[in-house]
């Protein structure tokens, strides 16, 4: 098998296999002939693909005679392989291990999910997430087949073929990360940000499904983001795009775990929100107490979410101004608490954000919840490497 | 022709096109035989391809006999049209128009630039544009051969093919600028708004060559700004990508030309500094004598510089911690202030972006000037429609 190359011939390559695919996909079982007709491609050229297709388990052949007839003559059909173009999305989150499984329809076929200590090791949370895998498998999926495995991990990474780097927040301590997955999986392994693959998934089968250009943020115990540009995942120069949460909000004095001052993050955190509330006389030991004062209608709780969310309604509007996404999706647990905290991020984001624009962006809470890294991981495998499997050759 | 169509089987002929242009740029002449062997198309696709591509002038064939013989067979050879691939950009500016050309080796070979009254009539600036370009076209330019024109216009556009739309800036009166001006160039048009073209033609050309991730902000009478993303030019979902000056900066209560209040043009734009610097009892009738003072070292001149560039750079580290720009390029009038501009910029963008970023981002001032809208527009013809002249008809 070849090496990956991103030379024009290997870029017209992966087309033509793209194409095979499509076609495939939208005419059912069709004969090297018909393929022939329908993609313009050149005999020799499109055994080439077929004979890689079929050698990856893309695309299967039925036997001569065993398809209809025509004219007389045997006929070979080519199709999908029912098996085949299977992705899973593996989330390896700070407190837990995500993952989902999509069939060669990329309809989600099953997910699962196991919480463990922070401090877990990186060997026993790849184990865990091999373990929750084989649960998936049990069903329909077939892993011989998987096409690839994409990855989400806590902190920058630079690529989806890079490890994750080291990084502000957690690092994963294991540079081999991609290498340890692709040889327990048999697969080609994509790596990214948990949150920027979760904002890839909400705009793929999320709040924000099918929109080209998403802003997606999410309110945790840190508060980070993703954007999606012209529909595809957004890196930036250096893998740090999408960091919100270290935007500086006005007369903010706060030290923020990224070493600077006055981040985002230091006053729209789920620690951020709760302290400032205790700061104000309110009494929450978690953040289920605060939605609950919320829900009744404590007005310490509700000042306290129209701080927060003014906060992060200007920084958005800020990022609105600069790159014009059509729908902002918030996420995380704080966006748990609804229209206290909508609210004042709308005011805020319609005040601070050109007077053109104003109405031309939605705000939308997050739909995928917890599932989003893992499925971000399927998304960015179906995004960035229909083929993949192709180039990277597999063991065994 | 067929029309313009975005679907696979449309895409991928667009593709073989490029590739069979690419082989020829690399190779020089080739026989038909020989871009079957490098192409992997089938003798019938490369037909029709070669055929659209001597139709529209991209590609010649020297007649069998001139071209060498081998194994007595004469072969025709196929080469890029010298006098093709040519492209022009015309920026239709506030107060001038600019135009650029470029030949088939994507070299520009002329300029030219005549300042108008900025209430000059449509009809009046195009004409002046058609003249300008012929001062070019009596140089090696064959106009006939045009791929297509890259125009800048002010104010907002959705797209390369969409008139300039309304917007808070002077708006294109005419929603037929596009084919007003197919009709006098006969040749394909693409519009975007002339300060993004900015920031593609730097980095194509200018400060950020090759820079695929590229944050431009021109700081002139208003403040506007281009994102590069991946290489290519960024609009957003609504066309409004790059409205940087629109930004809030802290503290900011000035009333801005879009309708919104605190904008980073209220204090960053050349009339908002100018006006500073008077208010601090600086004496200064316009940008040049400001700049002068700047020279001289005049402390209030000074001050006034450190505190829009303190603005500034907060504005720009919460674009880079959203977008991870590699490279940011400074431009527009003001920045020909030089270090008592750039200095607190860069201090300001160091004191507010996540501290990992810090040492991953340029700032570079500006390189092209005054032609960066009309050469952006020759970049647009470049990286967005190669061959766009095959798809929409010419007239005659």
């Amino acid at each position: 098998m070849q090496p990956h190359q991103d030379g024009p011939l290997a870029r017209l390559r992966r087309g033509h296999e793209d194409l095979v695919l499509d076609l495939l996909r939208k005419h059912g079982p069709l004969s090297r002939a018909e393929l022939g007709q329908h993609s313009g491609l050149s005999r020799t050229t499109l055994s080439d693909i077929v004979t890689e297709l079929i050698e990856s388990g893309a695309v299967v052949a039925t036997a001569p005679g065993t398809a209809p007839r025509r004219r007389g003559r045997p006929v070979e059909a080519l199709t999908l392989n029912p098996s085949a173009g299977q992705a899973i999305g593996i989330d390896f989150a700070r407190r837990a291990v995500h993952v989902s499984a999509v069939n060669v329809a990329h309809e989600v076929i099953g997910s699962a999910s196991e919480p463990h200590d922070p401090g877990l090791p990186w060997e026993e949370r790849i184990t865990l997430a091999e373990r929750l895998v084989g649960t998936l498998a049990e069903g329909a999926l077939r892993l011989g087949a998987l096409n690839a495995i994409g990855v989400g991990v806590v902190g920058p990474v630079e690529g989806p073929d890079a490890g994750p780097d080291a990084g502000p927040a957690q690092p994963c301590p294991s540079a081999d990360l991609p290498a340890l997955l692709r040889k327990r999986f048999e697969a080609p392994v994509l790596v990214d940000n948990n949150t920027r693959l979760a904002a890839l998934a909400e705009a793929t089968w999320g709040a924000a499904a099918g929109g080209q250009d998403v802003l997606y943020l999410r309110l945790s115990h840190g508060v980070g983001g993703g954007l999606v540009v012209a529909g595809a995942l957004h890196r930036g120069a250096y893998g740090l795009s999408g960091e919100f949460g270290h935007i500086a909000v006005e007369s903010g004095d706060g030290r923020c775990s990224c070493g600077a001052t006055g981040c985002l993050e230091t006053v729209a955190s789920v620690g951020a929100v709760l302290a400032a509330y205790r700061r104000a006389g309110g009494h929450a030991d978690g953040l289920a107490a605060l939605l609950g004062a919320l829900e009744a209608g404590d007005p310490v709780a509700l000042r306290t979410l129209e701080v927060a969310g003014t906060h992060i309604g200007t920084v958005l509007a800020a990022v609105c101004n600069a790159i014009g996404p059509g729908v902002i999706v918030l996420g995380g647990e704080l966006a748990a608490a609804g229209p206290p905290l909508f609210e004042p991020v709308e005011r805020a984001l319609r005040a601070h954000i050109m007077p053109i624009s104003r109405d031309r962006v939605d705000l939308r809470p997050a739909a995928l919840g917890e599932a989003g890294g893992a499925l971000g991981g399927i998304a960015l495998v179906l995004c960035e490497s229909p083929l993949l499997s192709h180039y990277p050759a597999r063991p065994g």
